[in-house]
């Protein structure tokens, strides 16, 4: 089966904005065996509108659409559609007091413009956003299948995965995509290929991708097939060849972030952590925290960017600053080490370093950054030295931070009851 | 002027790849005053690469074509459009010995299938590409314009300048695009439609564009006009009624952060900052000190997940603590209060709240977030309810926090020097 997507927006159309909505919707839509013939990006205008959905209907049984259900009047996605299947629009009084409940939860009144967002074509199913205003519909016409959704990513993933999915899956046949994900760190993309490549070129019908990201490098391998045991048994002998190439490098076997795996690590272990963070000026804290659950192993942070905070929260003696530098083994050595203390945590991180742009010299260039992680154990300490921007760096250096200790429980850690 | 863009290519179409070329393209072609109107993606498949091309040349005067002008069967770009406009291919002897040359200068010889490459249609203009085997291809045909270009951006842009850019501004008329762009927060984006759509309605000739982003609401203003001071005139008369109508909910003029503002407001008054997160877990001071320079306002934070580390860190006493709860406005203000006389700082932030998914009572739901300020001149606080997952309600209260810090300097400001 085939689709198309028509990402809807004026914005969409000008150097600010791109639509990324269709990644995520090609990659569902790819687990259910439906390839992606064509995405079309049109703007507010209801004529050109109103061709790309009449063109994409007489191609294909299956449009996705995002964007244009906004309550403003450059939103024209509903009442274009409706105009092209003939169909009149009512105000639809559930969606409404959805709308109104959802106010009302943040303590104000519904503009009057958001009823707009209530009219709902004859015949179309509403699919309930309990994450914005605007409800997403799903419309059939003559054997085609038309979900029109929210233009917000945060809006638009759960909508399709909650209830487009299920419709398209009742409607599809045997043949579906199989996928495996690794989730690499502390290896450049090209060092990854050189090291896998003998092995993907040995599954021509497998599709392996390789792809770079801040930090990380994530391959996906795809297989198409009707046959669910034959593909899963070939792409699983695919994982563990990887697995031998890639070794500790390879810290998640799904779309989870470093961060999650940390998470997950220090809950089994009962062990927290704390961090006395200078470079990377709370980013550290940050990714930590982002996890629901964090207060049970992450229990302070302390953003050190002056020497007197480094002393004052973490107890770096200012002679050891005085001697060494702010930027200095020894001083991210200490900040973990005091931290550790102060907070009585299983584990301590310091990071200390040179984020730029300015900053740099001949011996401490802009990039090099000291990451040091304290335990019971005693103290581990890694010099780095980053490329790219200020953001890059201040990533790239809670990622070091965050793979050791990773590496600290690979190492380290109990052997587990049930192991 | 109008103008198309097709992006060439099975990868595309794939949840691994997306076309970023088309936002460069469209930012220089907005430079000439020509207008995008739709953006196609669309695969190697030769009918539905000529449906595209045949209906983009029915639609508008200007195409611009990336990829599929590689060497392989794939490539089907050059085939395709010679086809649909009547040209026989012939190959270009010239270009033989470019790619030739190219594959000298790195010891290799040419590959035979790259001879695909030298092959252009009747009447085409070939555009020199030295940084890829593939040069790109300028057609006209009945008053249209059609460029056909490499996909790998690093050829596309320098190709796109030097040899495409120059040939559209000999076509197109004086009409170029006047843009301004008002940032607003503490807004949502309905509640800003519902103010401005009194005045934008007013102004047919200026396209207003109104965008949410997470915590923000940003305005585009477009005026296509080829009467430089008359479009000037009419967008700065719109500037100012947005200004009346949005008042001090616009904290910016131009594509900057609420954190780039503040970074400016705290340098130019000399201030210097310092935060006590719980709930933000970081996020405030990761955001102050993205800033390149920060270390000249951001003294420092601490991350006080624990009510152990808000004693230990901000002096919060934790008898409040236990009497009014860690997420109250009195704990809020303590922690503005002590770590803005620990640091030293002239300004003191405080936030506590929280940001769920668990931990949110019927009292006290998910969202609820308490934010302080303290300041010489005492403090203030406020209460909010913030709508969204844990990342959403993060990053709104640091959005707050921060938009706090600009309204006190907004009424507090010793008037400079200069006015």
């Amino acid at each position: 089966m085939k689709a198309e997507i028509i990402a809807v927006g004026s914005e969409l159309l000008t150097p600010d904005r791109i639509d990324t909505n269709s990644l995520f919707l090609t990659e569902e839509l790819n687990k259910l065996g439906i390839e992606v013939l064509r995405k079309t990006i049109v703007g507010d205008n209801r004529e050109l509108l109103a061709e790309a959905f009449r063109d994409a209907l007489n191609r294909v049984p299956v449009v996705i659409a995002s964007g244009g259900l906004g309550p403003t009047e450059d939103d024209l996605t509903r009442e274009t559609v409706a105009e092209l299947l003939g169909r009149k629009l009512h105000r639809n009084d559930e969606v409404v007091r959805a709308i109104e409940a959802r106010f009302r939860s943040f303590k104000r009144d519904m503009p009057a413009v958001n009823l707009r967002q209530a009219m709902v074509p004859e015949g179309a199913e509403v699919l309930a956003n309990p994450r914005g205003t605007a409800p997403g519909l799903w419309l059939e016409d003559s054997g085609r299948m038309i979900a029109l959704l929210p233009g917000p990513p945060r809006e638009l993933k759960p909508l399709f995965l909650e209830q487009v999915f299920p419709r398209l899956q009742r409607r599809v046949s045997g043949v579906r995509m199989f996928h495996r994900e690794l989730r690499v760190t502390g290896l450049g993309e090209s060092h990854v290929e050189e090291r896998v490549r003998p092995i993907y070129t040995r599954y021509s019908d497998v599709n392996t991708t390789i792809l770079a990201a801040p930090g990380e490098v994530q391959i996906h391998l795809r297989a198409w097939s009707d046959n669910a045991a034959q593909a899963d048994t070939t792409l699983d002998e695919m994982v563990r060849s990887f697995e031998l190439a890639l070794g500790d490098r390879i810290f998640a076997h799904s779309a989870v972030s470093l961060e999650e795996v940390i998470a997950e690590i220090l809950t089994t272990n009962r062990a927290t952590i704390a961090a006395a963070e200078s470079c990377t000026g709370g980013l550290l804290a940050e990714r930590l925290t982002r996890i629901p659950g964090s207060s049970s192993y992450f229990l302070g942070g302390a953003v050190c960017y002056s020497n007197e905070l480094k002393t004052a929260w973490a107890d770096v003696p200012s002679e050891l600053i005085q001697a060494k530098g702010a930027v200095s083994s020894e001083v991210a050595i200490a900040l973990a080490q005091g931290i550790r203390r102060r907070v009585g945590s299983t584990l301590g991180v310091g990071i200390t370093g040179i984020a730029g742009p300015s900053g740099g010299s001949q011996e401490k260039p802009v990039g090099t950054v000291h990451i040091a992680l304290a335990s019971s154990e005693g103290v581990k300490e890694r010099v780095v030295h980053l490329p790219g921007d200020r953001e890059m760096i201040r990533l790239f250096a809670t990622q070091v931070a965050l793979d050791m200790v990773r590496m600290h429980f690979l190492f380290n850690a109990k052997p587990r009851a049930s192991l």
